[in-house]
């Protein structure tokens, strides 16, 4: 790794003024380089240290800018994007039955998900975020976007029983999706998760049935799950128990299964969190949105349940930055919890990188800047007017809205954005199919808002 | 007003592609020009009609832009953006008595805020506020960098009795509060308000006198009430009532009294407030980042409370962004309120402008594009792929980091901003500057935070 004579070739070596590695923890070093070699880290050293080691094909200097790993967002609903701002100001029940699926139902198709997932991927590149965790339909279509863009992906396969713009039965659409994860089960950047969309929309045979495949395949799982209070409610009458504890006797509640919302929990819940050390995804701005409820996020960190989080769709954010959801994120936990301590800046950044690497199952190759992981970073600027002075870089970060000064981005070592420009995307034919989108979603509205 | 025949020659035509008036409300108006002369608003008409109507000296085609009135940051300590994540992740009792205070003892001085100030400024304009309510020391000196770089402000004078960097008697402090306020009282940009700094930490006998000047003069009165659970508390065993009730027994519950804060706030609160007709200035983030709370902005609003938005000082945000604030204001309401359908879109954004110069007593000049009002405007670019597809203006320009996108700012008809550049301030001898006062308050400290 350390070559003492001859400098060795490499494909890339990226210079910058401040590097934040997530591992080690709270570190930040100066003036570093990050050596990359065949999609992966190969050294993190300082810039006169790489400077006699490596013989780089492609060399940057970001001598304003730090790097990080690239952020991973855990729940969204990529295609969605497309209806960014389209029914606000509504709780979720109605959100979801009166406009969101009825809209879905008429007009979701291929064609939708491919040009709503672009439009996605290329906001979050320019944000910051190196990885997500989708769940919506056609994830063939998707897959072949992610595959084509160069983003990394955990593309989860929905399975409803309720009417959906699914239009198809659960065992067709299990069928579907385990042919999908058939054909990416050896690409780098995608994996193939199972993602009923909750316990109140998938039948307890259907959730039985995935319970198997979860559990032969190690198949992941992405659920929506105590999202209302209205959902255990319903779920407590119907049943006679929480979703958790109806996850848990399915056999559903496993190390690689992602709940995503929960935003009631109660001591039983916690007890199974902990005990199946399952994932919680937190989605701030969504749950305040539609005033679903508040995830206890400094409680649960506490109890040692490992937390990432997620942006949630377009339509319910109404924008993907996970940069400004990790904000909100740390706010909330300060203002809930009561302590002003609660996460710290440096935790909140691991919350928004490793852990949710840890919550897809990938923290042995993303989520930090270390020898031997695939080289996922990016680079933000950090000498605009906002930040200044700099007393404490992990904190600036965190709370002056640094999506907006994310200037490169890299997956596996490839650039998906250079001096904000996008490498795999065309901006200008992404703004306008999104305007042909809404022409044909309203045509007679004009964009004014009630 | 519309001439028909010969052009009148005007200073200035904007021609937007959007443009929200705040008044009327929740209206947006396409292919839209504000015509401007003498400081002030004359026309708000289609860009058609403006080109048969008005030579103007100065036009700008802004046609990717929205047009709105500029935002009112109804509360900081602008000096303190030089402290900007100096203490971070500590309750307010600390901050101030351990780290804050100590800090401004040693330090502040009319360098300090002269610097200082002009850095938030800088960073307000840049992200569309274009009137700010300042509490600090030196309010000579704000004032001075207030009017040299044409931005519009309430300069509170600190009033203290408790240890603080003043370094005065209460007495000499009201004074040279006074002498200001007769300074500037013809001054059209700048208003002088009382700004004692809380009940814990000014006498009841400083109260008084305060109130006798605030009646007397209509002196705007700019104070931090209910901050925190801790300060009832010791309130009411000090003095047998909440500080709202002391503010009230001693004559200084007002129209114009300012309420920064208000995180604690009973059915007595509220009556008091609606008997008054007192402001209350709503800082969520910073309430959050110190744990002092959570303000109940729908149920106010819905008590029919003038509510207000601020940031808070740097120190404890860290940025100066108020559309970023409105968000967080917005996205809490509804989930504290249980009512995804709690402020939406428009209501929000006519707090942070024209419930904002009431708040200020500025309503009839400022916080909306009405023919006779000051121009006091920002442009915003509509057309990134964050944005897309445009749906709903007014949820985007929420919910989507506008601060980013300001382009323009106009303050009484002058601009402040032009393509995203500043015009009276250099912003890198400003950054060169805070970078100087980083390595005089901490000399040794790499930036890295804990």
């Amino acid at each position: 790794m350390h070559p003492t004579k001859t400098p060795a070739e490499i494909d890339t070596l990226i210079n910058c003024r401040w590097l934040l590695p997530i591992m080690p923890e709270s570190q930040i070093y100066e003036n570093f380089s990050l050596a990359v070699h065949q999609q992966r880290i190969v050294d993190v050293c300082s810039q006169s240290e790489a400077k006699g080691r490596y013989t780089p094909t492609t060399e940057y200097h970001l001598n304003d800018h730090l790097i990080m790993p690239g952020l991973v967002n855990c729940h969204l609903h990529a295609a969605m994007s497309l209806l960014r701002g389209y029914a606000d100001d509504i709780p979720l029940k109605s959100w979801l039955e009166k406009h969101i699926w009825p809209l879905e139902k008429r007009l979701v198709n291929s064609d939708f998900v491919r040009d709503g997932t672009r439009l996605a991927i290329a906001e979050m590149i320019k944000s910051g975020t190196t990885c997500f965790a989708d769940m919506y339909f056609h994830p063939e279509t998707s897959a072949e976007v992610v595959r084509d863009c160069g983003i990394r992906s955990q593309i989860g396969f929905p399975v409803f029983d309720l009417a959906s713009a699914a239009g198809q039965t659960a065992e067709s659409q299990i069928h579907r999706g385990l042919q999908l994860h058939d054909t990416f089960k050896d690409h780098a950047l995608i994996k193939i998760a199972c993602a009923p969309h909750a316990t109140y929309s998938v039948s307890n045979k259907t959730l039985t049935t995935l319970a198997t495949y979860a559990n032969e395949l190690d198949l992941p799982v992405h659920i929506h799950a105590h999202e209302t209070a209205r959902e255990i409610l319903q779920s407590t009458h119907q049943h006679g128990q929480r979703p958790l504890q109806l996850l848990h006797d399915i056999g559903l509640l496993l190390p690689q299964t992602q709940l995503v919302h929960m935003t009631q929990v109660d001591d039983g819940d916690i007890r199974l969190l902990q005990d199946h050390k399952s994932q919680v995804i937190h989605c701030p701005q969504s749950n305040l949105k539609l005033a679903s409820g508040f995830c206890p996020l400094a409680k649960l960190l506490d109890m040692g349940v490992n937390m990432a989080l997620g942006t949630d769709g377009a339509a319910s954010n109404n924008d993907l930055d996970l940069f400004s959801e990790l904000q909100t994120a740390a706010l909330l936990a300060k203002g809930i919890s009561g302590n002003a301590a609660a996460m710290p800046a440096h935790k909140a950044l691991r919350m928004a990188t490793l852990d949710g690497a840890k919550a897809l199952g990938w923290q042995a190759e993303i989520g930090s800047l270390e020898i031997g992981k695939y080289a996922d970073a990016i680079a933000i600027k950090m000498n605009t007017i906002q930040q200044q002075p700099l007393y404490n870089i992990a904190s600036q970060l965190l709370y002056t809205n640094s999506g907006s000064r994310v200037t490169h981005s890299w997956v596996a070592g490839k650039a998906l954005l250079k001096d904000s420009k996008l490498q795999s995307l065309n901006e200008s034919s992404l703004i306008h199919s999104a305007q042909q989108w809404r022409s044909k979603i309203v045509p007679d509205q004009f964009p004014a808002g009630q």
